[in-house]
């Protein structure tokens, strides 16, 4: 993709530093302090300027930061890392290198005032750095995942879902955090059609022009022939012939064992896949903890490395920044995607 | 284990060629040329002469063979390899490299004379090349898997089950050929109880004194404490926690995105998985193509390389003979574990 020409056409993305009690204010700073995003987004940090200083601390970094009352002020002409300060998270407060349902708290806190920016049209994009999931949801969170929060809190109707990225291709789902059992009643024509749809529109957001994707099957042989269940007869195959009849790059069904197989070998750019654990398995086998998470589908986009916070290595400076910056890339790409797009309808 | 002193305490492996089509031929004169497997079994080829001399050529090696009316007539102190000749298969008839369902029909009649061998004591373990299992199925020999039909021709009643075998781990299944929908229903501490069970037995049957088995979960995240479905809470670890009880070294549930990264990194021997595609999305990816199948549970043990009759590379000379030699290591590691067995019975 063509680089911003100017600064103003880069995408403002807010990034949060992540549960304090991991290591996502290290990660945070120390990759912000590199530069290396600078051209591709307008990164601004939200949270407590304490936990942003704690980060420096932790990763050995001393970039100049300047901290603003709210997004609007901030002079994007200026170099030093913009920091809106909500002073809401006093670090000395709170015990790092493990779970604090105080701090969860405190997170979903952040993540809400950042939502609210995001459907004022301050931000573009939303980033954040690794989260305890628990902590968020005993601090009274209480979703059962956070992109089902980000979709109440966005007042989203409709589809919408979680991407999985890896090297290789990335995965969209048909069904996600409900039981085996549901997952199977719940696979139809309708989710089907809508996940596919939504990939197809996720991938092209990222800048692959007619992103290839394979369907999984979801009965062992893909059913063979009718043989171990008749979802790829009566459902599947007939939805992806419809989608494909009206130009959506799509194959399937393809078993569940050899659709993996065939797209670590780069044949897909995205994989969809009937239940959770059907790409789970997969993807993290091929190494996920160096992925990224999106949430798709929202009017904003939302990011975040696919580890976690990581207790064991907080504050010992050695943890990597490579999901992290991988996930603002994606956050900075679809909010450009989206911008543009929007510009067409008007 | 020690090695056999004589070489009448080593058993008797019946080797079946594979399907004449295949690479069968090619990788079991190859591997019996090589001469590796002596010290191991007693290895009998059960087959058409006409077919293991087909397989010479296409390995390009000449062996010393000496063709016998039946397994009873071997005279095991000779140095060459012995060939019951069944005459039974005219390699001229058939078309190589592509399905053949008469190839399928004399490749199930050629097992169905070595089970028959087997269950009157001739032979103690049956390994076999590979077979093409839509010309089996196409020859006549309607079972939903080769599995099913050994326990059908050897009359098995009770829990009996597919072992597939890769290099850091085996997996064991509570539920195999049936829908998603099925698999969901079958579950039940029953079959969980049999397959751990089989699995324990099995993998002490190859040689490991207290196998460490993983179970998995059935529901994503584990079933998060019930939110996402209520086996793991009701039936699953009820019955990890009674056969623990009962001195079986298994943990579990595990998520299904964990097992195997951490059977992977050699916590656990054997992976009991609740469906088909569970274990599958996973081995396939680590490289079952060089593992090993096995029927485990009947009163014969049956074994195969996984990878399947490669119609590309037929009479090339290229065919690896690793796995096949791995199959006939664990068909006579099990035989002489289950001959030691019975010895101690009597």
């Amino acid at each position: 993709m063509p680089m911003a020409a100017n600064i103003e056409q880069r995408p403002v993305i807010g990034l949060m530093l992540g549960d304090v009690t991991g290591i996502g204010p290290e990660i945070s700073t120390r990759l912000l302090a590199s530069g290396t995003l600078k051209d591709v987004a307008r990164i601004a940090v939200i949270g407590d300027a304490r936990v942003f200083e704690l980060g420096c601390a932790d990763a050995g970094v001393k970039p100049p930061w300047r901290a603003y009352e709210k997004v609007s002020a901030i002079d994007w002409s200026r170099t030093e890392i913009p920091v809106v300060d909500l002073r809401n998270v006093d670090p000395a407060k709170i015990r790092r290198g493990e779970m604090s349902a105080e701090s969860g708290r405190l997170s979903g806190d952040t993540l809400k005032h950042m939502i609210d920016l995001a459907l004022a049209g301050e931000i573009q994009g939303i980033s954040f750095a690794p989260l305890n999931k628990r902590a968020l949801h005993e601090g009274g969170w209480k979703f059962p995942d956070e992109h089902q929060m980000f979709a109440a809190l966005t007042k989203h109707e409709g589809f919408f879902g979680e991407m999985n990225v890896i090297k290789e291709f990335a995965t969209f789902r048909v069904t996600s955090h409900v039981s085996l059992r549901e997952a199977v009643n719940l696979v139809s024509p309708q989710r089907i059609t809508a996940a596919v749809r939504l990939a197809d529109a996720t991938l092209k957001a990222n800048g692959i022009a007619n992103p290839r994707i394979g369907v999984a099957a979801l009965n062992p042989h893909s059913g063979e022939g009718g043989l171990f269940g008749d979802e790829e007869i009566t459902m599947i195959r007939p939805t992806v012939d419809e989608l494909k009849a009206d130009g959506i790059n799509c194959t399937g069904p393809i078993s569940s064992d050899v659709i993996f197989v065939k797209a670590v070998k780069g044949e897909y750019d995205g994989v969809v896949m009937m239940y959770h654990d059907q790409g789970q398995i997969a993807t993290k086998l091929l190494g996920f903890n160096k992925g990224v998470t999106v949430t798709a589908g929202l009017k904003t986009v939302f990011t975040t490395p696919a580890h976690g916070t990581a207790y064991d290595i907080v504050g010992k400076g050695k943890a990597d920044t490579g999901a992290l910056e991988h996930a603002l890339r994606i956050a900075a790409r679809m909010a450009s995607a989206c911008a543009k797009e929007a510009g067409k309808v008007k």
